[in-house]
């Protein structure tokens, strides 16, 4: 066969290089080197899985409010879709707890939870958000993602966990709670509290607790027990198993259901549906900004996670494609009675260690949720909704990092308000609010620092052509020539600051007539400094003093020489700020010159 | 009398030194020196002003849907509370255009011109801008203007002017046109032009040809008569005063409002009366936005003139205590039946022109005003709208800078863009529309720049100490050593994109064993920062590759160390590049050292 092979390199690192086609389809690229030993390594992996997400899919639609079979659908087509479009090898996409959480805050706005229209908000939100991934990644707007800085996600992360751990309460106490906030939820749980079931607490209770010690003690005693390491870890992934088979044996042998534990009931023994999503401009013009938020979230949760994965292995995901990718299975889970996804950290963990190598895993996973969906439905009729809801919390207590508060203020206090802000918003108004808050805060914080660039008053180093700044070092200046030296581009975030600076100088050192910008680190001057710049020239001009730049960059002069500005400019724009004090101030360098030579 | 005189120098330029009094009333500064001829050069500049400021008052209110005393209130008492805390020695405050506009749209949102209840919201707005920013400025948030960039407020300030001039068409053809954008303004133009009265055309259109020669003939001519400079330039102010005049008389001796030319009518013969602006919570919560932005857009314009002009003789302000000057005449406005004023362009630069030295000139300004106010109301009773129209036009249109669009464009695309956006949006969906899309666009296209640093991989220039960019120098490298020069602070905004640009490098060279990033242009890393640091710090630990610091900064090592970064670090931090090399790469150095003993 006369296929040419390119070096795997071209794919890999030079995206101008690769075929068009494989740029939107990576399969064509890691398909081609599919082996023997890879196909064991992905189906070992998508078994570990699996197992992990039978349990989790059913939980987060109960979480997202949607009937259980909705998760095991959002956990088939999707996976499939992603391993066609996605750039990382290893991500587990499917249904997570946060984007659950967003869903049931969503779709509740439209429709009440068990009804037709809330499912088919799921679907509108799932195929939005798909849609607004796609975009973006058309676009290559995956920087946006860049507008969610790490405080913001993080304490958002920790809120959602907090809400959706208080969500749950209700459910293993056999109570109705509601709500979308924790306000609203410690609200309904006051209200509802005296109509606990003692039942469904003993079930769900001592199931938490068994969770619970699963995640620290399970391994550790299987190790003891003398299971390889790598059996002890399969073996304690089926602690949520355990957890279901022993409280659905129960309910079903002491018929508990009649003592008032709500069960998961009838789950449809079916592949997925073909859906379409509904066409309605009003519905959609509802959803789009919680589509929006949702999309964001899930994919800089899912980007952040499959860089750490790929890197570890020297593998790289495209961000861009990414969006493709999550767009896609968002789509496809529109089109199969599923809801949104994205991919998910615990799962995608696992999945890693468990060897997985190519996105074929996930496709692996698909068939297996399939298979369950098929064989096991009928089994679950007994699940409890509070063994669901214990999985839920234990899985998302996690995800609450209480300490990542102080740690963050500490270090920075910008960075901590913008956290504190965060979460305290999500708990008392909810996730848009909190996180629009969240990214404002950090936004403006961000401007305001910019606001105020790094400018030192520089003098020339005795002995040498060097300019450093005139109160850390011990260096020669003149008083007609004030040099400043401008650490960062001039941008309008920044160009008042900058005209304050230069006129309150001149303003109080009557002796000046020469002022020099020292460009060497602007590599950017915007049309706001450009204006300023003028302004600044114009009224140096009318109190006799001249401006002159130095250093400046190629790319920035490129650009100033299509303004007008340089023929404006009263003084000179100089190639090294040594010239310009030459020029300048040539007592200055002559008098260093004749230092020297004495010297 | 013993009284210790502080060198000036101290209370220009050292504002922590200032006493805390003279920080808030500048008023104590100034007045101090004051002298017989300061009083004189104020005097004068007073009287050209109060030429110049009868009619604009009376024209302005009319823009802003008010009757025409108000104008005359509020260029009263605003402008002697601006002289008491204002720091522009030469600021012009009072009723301005674009502010008119802003008021007009405003009020109409919450009442009908004509009513009280719309002189009570105008009250409100004065009210509300003068509070907000008053606390701006002792909050010192004065930086928060800087978030309007130069090319979103000339957009804005070029479409406010031609809505201006097409919404005071109508006045100058007798007919009623209304509607606060273009497209509004258009629609309504077209509905009542049918209805247009040939009386007021022939007594308007003339009345802005005039104005328009007086602006550029009128001075050259009464040159040529002989008129000294200065003289000409007084008589030449004198052109809407003579317009005024001519149209008064011609329409009082023809009687042509019987002809259904419209006149001011009766105004008030009074100095401004006390008033008290409504306190109704949800009137206030309705013009909040509005007095946000008629108070950001008021502060730039005025702090802009302010700026440049008090640049010109080495005089400062301070942008802050504007902010406290502004608010106070604003507040001072919604007290005496006033609306929105600030420090307009035009008047400021002749107030400067004509001498005015101190903020008494506007005092003396505001009590020509008041005498005009006793005296020169009833002669106006005759004064045709379509005369007011005419100045407020001629005035306008020399803010409308069709030119800047494509200055700005071919300087920077992005820069042109949003200020097409703002252009745009403004003339189709009003000011607060156009200026919020700008400033969106400004801030997403500024964060989106800085989500891609400057970074350059570099190498040591042989025979020095010096590192530069491998792309640009001949430069010697180790391929077991990638060195990344950072040239941006480390936030947010671009932290991912360094972890993706490293990574993919370190898999591209699958030789490289160190990574140094070199720090000497990072004057911030912030949180998101450190913790991208801190994963990339893992994932290259897990593919073998150790992670440097070189050239850190004392500022952010302090910050570094208070986090547990440099615990993890698989590598160390180097005082200097040249350090990391010698360490990580000997040979290089050692070769360099053979070779310059060879040479």
């Amino acid at each position: 066969m006369g296929r040419i092979i390119l070096p795997t390199f071209l794919f890999r690192n030079r995206i101008t290089m690769q075929p068009r086609l494989a740029r939107y389809l990576p399969i064509l690229e890691w398909g081609r080197d599919y082996r023997g030993e890879t196909l064991v390594s992905d189906l070992v992996a998508a078994i570990i899985v699996t197992i992990m997400l039978i349990p989790q899919s059913l939980a987060y639609a109960m979480l997202a409010g949607l009937p259980p079979v909705v998760g095991l659908y959002a956990s088939m087509a999707p996976l499939v879709v992603y391993a066609l479009f996605g750039t990382s090898r290893t991500l587990a996409v499917g249904p997570v707890a946060v984007i659950s959480l967003m869903t049931a805050a969503a779709a509740g706005q439209v429709a009440a939870q068990g009804t037709a229209d809330y499912i088919a908000a799921a679907l509108v939100l799932a195929f939005l958000s798909g849609l607004i991934l796609v975009v973006m990644g058309l676009l290559r707007l995956g920087a946006l993602a860049n507008l969610l800085s790490h405080p913001v996600i993080s304490g958002f992360i920790t809120a959602a966990g907090l809400i959706i751990a208080a969500s749950q309460l209700g459910h293993l106490l056999g109570i109705r709670t509601s709500g979308h906030t924790l306000v609203e939820i410690a609200l309904s749980f006051a209200e509802t509290i005296a109509s606990l079931n003692l039942v469904t607490a003993a079930l769900g209770l001592p199931a938490l607790a068994f969770l619970f010690w699963v995640r620290k003690g399970f391994k550790p005693l299987l190790l003891k027990l003398g299971l390889p390491p790598r059996a002890a870890d399969l073996v304690a992934r089926t602690g949520p198993i355990i957890a279901i088979v022993a409280t659905t044996a129960a309910t079903a042998g002491l018929a508990l259901a009649d003592h008032g534990v709500r069960i998961v009931g009838e789950i449809p023994t079916s592949l997925p549906p073909l859906t379409l999503p509904l066409f309605d401009a009003e519905l959609w013009l509802q959803l789009a900004a919680p589509a929006l938020f949702l999309s964001l979230i899930g994919f800089v949760e899912s980007v952040s996670v499959a860089k750490t994965l790929a890197a570890k292995r020297r593998q790289r995901i495209r961000p861009d494609q990414e969006l493709i990718g999550l767009g896609a299975a968002n789509v496809a889970a529109s089109m199969t009675g599923g809801y949104p996804v994205t991919g998910g950290f615990a799962r995608s963990v696992v999945n890693f260690d468990a060897g997985a190598e190519t996105p074929a895993a996930g496709a692996f996973t698909a068939i297996g949720i399939g298979v369950a969906a098929l064989t096991l439905t009928p089994w679950l009729y007994y699940l409890p909704n509070a063994t669901l809801a214990a999985t839920i919390i234990v899985a998302v207590l996690s995800l609450v990092d209480l300490g990542a508060i102080s740690r963050t203020w500490s270090y920075s206090k910008r960075d901590g308000s913008a956290m504190l802000l965060t979460i305290g918003m999500t708990l008392v108004a909810g996730v848009e609010v909190g996180v629009t808050a969240g990214v404002g805060l950090s936004i403006l914080l961000f401007l305001h620092k910019a606001s105020r660039p790094h400018v030192a008053v520089v003098g020339l180093v005795p002995g040498t052509q060097h300019f450093r700044n005139i109160l850390r070092h011990d260096v020669l200046t003149s008083p007609q020539v004030l040099t400043m030296r401008i650490d960062e581009s001039l941008t309008f975030t920044n160009a008042g600051w900058l005209e304050e600076t230069v006129t309150d100088r001149v303003a109080a050192e009557p002796e000046v007539r020469h002022v020099v910008l020292m460009c060497s680190a602007v590599n950017e001057i915007d049309h706001s400094a450009l204006e300023t710049l003028e302004a600044l020239n114009q009224t140096l001009e009318a109190s006799g003093v001249h401006l002159h730049l130095s250093e400046v960059k190629g790319p920035v002069m490129d650009r100033l020489k299509r303004s007008h500005f340089l023929d404006a400019l009263t003084g000179n724009v100089f190639l090294s700020q040594y010239d310009a004090l030459a020029a300048l101030a040539p007592e200055l360098v002559a008098d260093e010159a004749a230092g020297k030579s004495k010297g």
